[in-house]
């Protein structure tokens, strides 16, 4: 069918819903350059101002999935991911799936970067020496059926019109619409050929979604769409108000992923990562129970078989697996900065985004994709909300490769945690789940 | 200032005001071509969904005018003029500015061309032959100052940012927003230099303004912008569901309007005509009342001093004036095709809209700027809603060039007038002023 694309945005911006022809029209067309930017950035708007109903999410998302290739896995294999919303400290992939492998999953995760006060597991990955993210489509596909899963980034033969679409929201200010958000997630993970998805949807400071009544309608949305094209999903809603782990920054994350295998464990992300790995096995059908998927979770850890999981896709994928033994291979910061606690009292919250960005300074985040990284830096930061702190004690440190940078970054830091008399409760750290 | 224009979209996405400065900084950097169409388009779509400010209108208005030149003329010089807001059979232009020249008043009257169901007032002077509308502002100037008037086309030197974001809006559905079209109107007529001010805002199914409260929202902000630009502005709200008079088609509504400048008036051209020189003539302090106002305009028609008037200005713009005398010499129509009644009783409505769309066929008007005119096409429909017909009576006639064409257009343009057999009151021309 041919369209007047004028006509079509006049319709969405009146609220009446556009039909799956002439969404399919209007996205086709702008990937092969036929609609101009200007006119795909007037419908953006008026779909972030009008919203749209889950018949044209669904239009929306199968157009994207149709604009390049997709992956298709045999009809038994049980293909399993997880995708998360982005937060501050957030290296659960790097667990997640080399534990999922070694339990039976196949994982095809394609990962994306860090950007403003979020880091990316692709970042975390490559600041393995050698390890490689690049790959074909067909390349990706052999390596999670030989390998049972394989860590990727974003191929440009997968999804182009999700690309194209994401650029041109980052710069018209249209990247906050539930709906686009949606279409725009799950076209990768309905495209990269998982059944079973599990979503960590992620509220709090650090996140981008500040409350759980958005979060809901996002969820909703997610979930629909998914089931729309035959996937099961499961949506866990997570605490982001505390940095997941210790470790902010690249390095310092995969190491603390590391260690995570061998056993040494962090309660937020064992509670996190565990909760994740159960949904992935209870919809797959390897599970039944939650206390089953914790006792085969925590097997694979104890025996060594998800670090063995992890040591081999470094190899596979042209990373040194060394790093497994010798984290003197990571690239390493030269100095520390402590991060002092101004006040005594309890930790009643953290301005994680504020963290998140005054990490940008020393080059553990970036703000925009161009910027270059430095994977060696970044926060060690122990303390969450609810612990009691007194005032010249260390709430962590910062590391970098420039003293007096780092010095800044620690004061600010140490400036993002609101320190009152009073008692203050742990949170919780799963919130819901749908 | 420099701003982020990501930043700006994003504040007024939010519903919050920007300030002179920051719309400054966008329009002229648009202008420069520094920020692209697809962000514009995006920052148009914003202030569709969330209005503008009296403030930021004029805002708005000052950096159209600021993104070119503009015409001062010595202040003690009655400089006015008036904008339609355009309508189907509206010659009224043609009319009043040799009526308002011959009257004292100093006319600088820049039109545009007629697009979809509406005429334009270059159309129509371009079917007298020889008729020159391109003018360089400085010339403009001069011919206002030495012939009391000129009617011309918009120059490329004055305000080029409202034809550059006019274009823009055409292209990505955002010409219906009142602040959008406060600024596009009033940055020409403050531009060209009027200080009087008199908007001939239509109301009805040959209209852009379906119904009086959307007219009403719109009228305001004219109001205010031209006012806080130091201009004294009217607006009259005029009925436009008959399409006026009783041409409709470029050389015949030229000649209409000579037959109204001989005398030769139909009442609802006059009607209206003479109400919008009578604010013209009040605003500048020429007439005190609109009965003074009323014996002034009479005067001219009687004593031919108003179509002196025309006819100097068509030899002065190097057009025949001889046209005056001779309607031969205006480009003629071959063919006749007779609209018939298809029942008997009262006219109730008349779709204008629809009247002007079918006359596109013929050539009569366009549907992009780009498309050619036939100057001769037209139709001659004198029926007004309340008057009575009788089933197979001529409602008036198509004039074209390709008889099948002409009888087709007949045929759609008889389906626009809805025929009942209850009596209708005629309705009232001027519905409101303000």
């Amino acid at each position: 069918m041919n369209y007047n694309p004028v006509e079509l945005i006049l319709k969405k911006r009146e609220g009446h819903e556009l039909t799956p022809s002439e969404i399919d029209f209007f996205i086709q067309n702008f990937v092969k350059g036929e609609i101009p930017d200007y006119q795909m950035s007037a419908m953006l708007m008026c779909i972030f101002f009008r919203g749209a109903s889950s018949e044209e999410i669904s239009a929306l998302t199968g157009s994207y999935i149709k604009s390049g290739k997709s992956i298709e896995f045999p009809a038994d294999l049980p293909v399993a991911d997880k995708h998360s919303t982005g937060g501050v400290g957030d290296k659960l992939s790097l667990m997640l799936a080399p534990i999922s492998a070694a339990l039976g999953l196949y994982v095809p995760m394609i990962s994306g970067r860090g950007l403003g006060h979020t880091g990316g597991t692709l970042d975390k990955l490559e600041s393995i020496p050698g390890f490689r993210t690049e790959y074909e489509i067909d390349e990706f596909k052999e390596l999670v059926l030989k390998y049972g899963y394989a860590l990727v980034g974003q191929s440009d033969e997968l999804v182009p019109a999700d690309k194209m679409i994401y650029a041109l929201r980052d710069v018209t200010a249209s990247v906050e619409s539930p709906a686009l958000i949606t279409a725009s997630i799950m076209s990768k993970k309905i495209a990269e050929g998982a059944k079973y998805l599990v979503i960590d949807l992620k509220i709090g400071s650090g996140a981008f979604m500040p409350d759980i009544h958005k979060a809901r309608e996002l969820a909703a949305h997610l979930k629909a769409t998914g089931e729309s094209f035959g996937q099961k999903v499961k949506i866990v809603f997570t605490n982001m108000n505390s940095p997941l782990g210790h470790a902010v920054g690249n390095a310092l994350e995969t190491i603390e992923a590391i260690e995570f295998l061998k056993g040494n464990t962090l309660p937020d992300n064992y509670e996190i990562t565990l909760m994740l790995v159960s949904q992935m096995l209870i919809l797959s059908g390897l599970a039944e129970s939650l206390e089953e998927a914790k006792e085969m979770f925590d097997r694979v850890i104890a025996d060594g078989s998800a670090l063995k999981e992890f040591e081999k896709i470094i190899r596979i994928q042209g990373g040194n697996p060394e790093v497994i033994r010798d984290y003197s291979l990571f690239p390493t910061a030269k100095y520390e900065s402590p991060v002092i606690a101004e006040k005594s009292g309890y930790i009643h919250e953290i301005d994680s985004r504020k963290i998140g960005y005054s990490l940008v300074r020393i080059k553990a985040g970036r703000m925009k994709t161009s910027d270059s990284l430095d994977y060696s830096s970044g926060a060690i930061l122990p303390k969450k909300i609810g612990d009691e702190i007194t005032a010249g004690e260390s709430l962590g440190k910062v590391l970098s490769n420039d003293q007096a940078l780092g010095d800044e970054v620690a004061r600010m830091i140490a400036e993002s945690y609101l320190i009152l008399p009073e008692k203050k409760e742990k949170e919780s750290l799963i919130l819901e789940i749908l």
